[in-house]
């Protein structure tokens, strides 16, 4: 595959990515890529994350059958954030809700 | 106001906030919040940030104009990112775009 373009990632070599549901434009999850995750969801199409709690290679649903299928990818105007369009083979939130979003925040609305 | 709820902010006191028009449902940008700026956003009903580069607290359009207009906060399952549906009263990035994210990656698609 062709080289990757130049991003912004953090002091940890991490950039965060939003996952937006390529159908219904629902916010689905936010998680984190480092560049081999952002090259190994390019060559795979399903979209994989550095995972900061397990300290390794994670990509969503491998254990679910719930994968992301992978759509597009933008960057801002910065490059320092993602945005990942995406197919949902299921629920994205471990809970099961279809988004990790669901609750309000409960000091509004 | 009532208390803030519990969040859970990184090393640096700061939580991701994605940011959702309201109407269409196009994510606008990725900016940052610490417990004050959450609690501004919440007293203002205007989006508001801590800008890592300024080290100050930044209200989304004080000077352009082109404001986010507050419609609701929601948290993620582990509470450590938010999504903020607004209303934005222009384009929301400083190059005039609509969105930060009107750029591909550049190798996909």
């Amino acid at each position: 595959m062709n080289a990757l373009p130049p991003l912004s990632y953090d002091a940890n070599g991490l950039i965060p990515a939003i996952v937006q549901d390529d159908a219904t434009g629902g916010v689905l999850m936010l998680g984190y890529m480092d560049e081999e995750a952002v090259r190994r969801t390019l060559e795979k199409g399903l979209v994989t994350f550095w995972s900061r709690s397990r300290q390794e290679y994670w990509t969503k649903g491998e254990t679910s059958g719930n994968v992301l299928r992978l759509k597009g990818i933008r960057k801002d105007c910065d490059a320092d954030a993602l945005l990942v369009r995406a197919d949902p083979a299921g629920p994205t939130c471990h809970t099961g809700e279809r988004s990790c979003f669901y609750r309000d925040l409960g000091v509004v609305e």
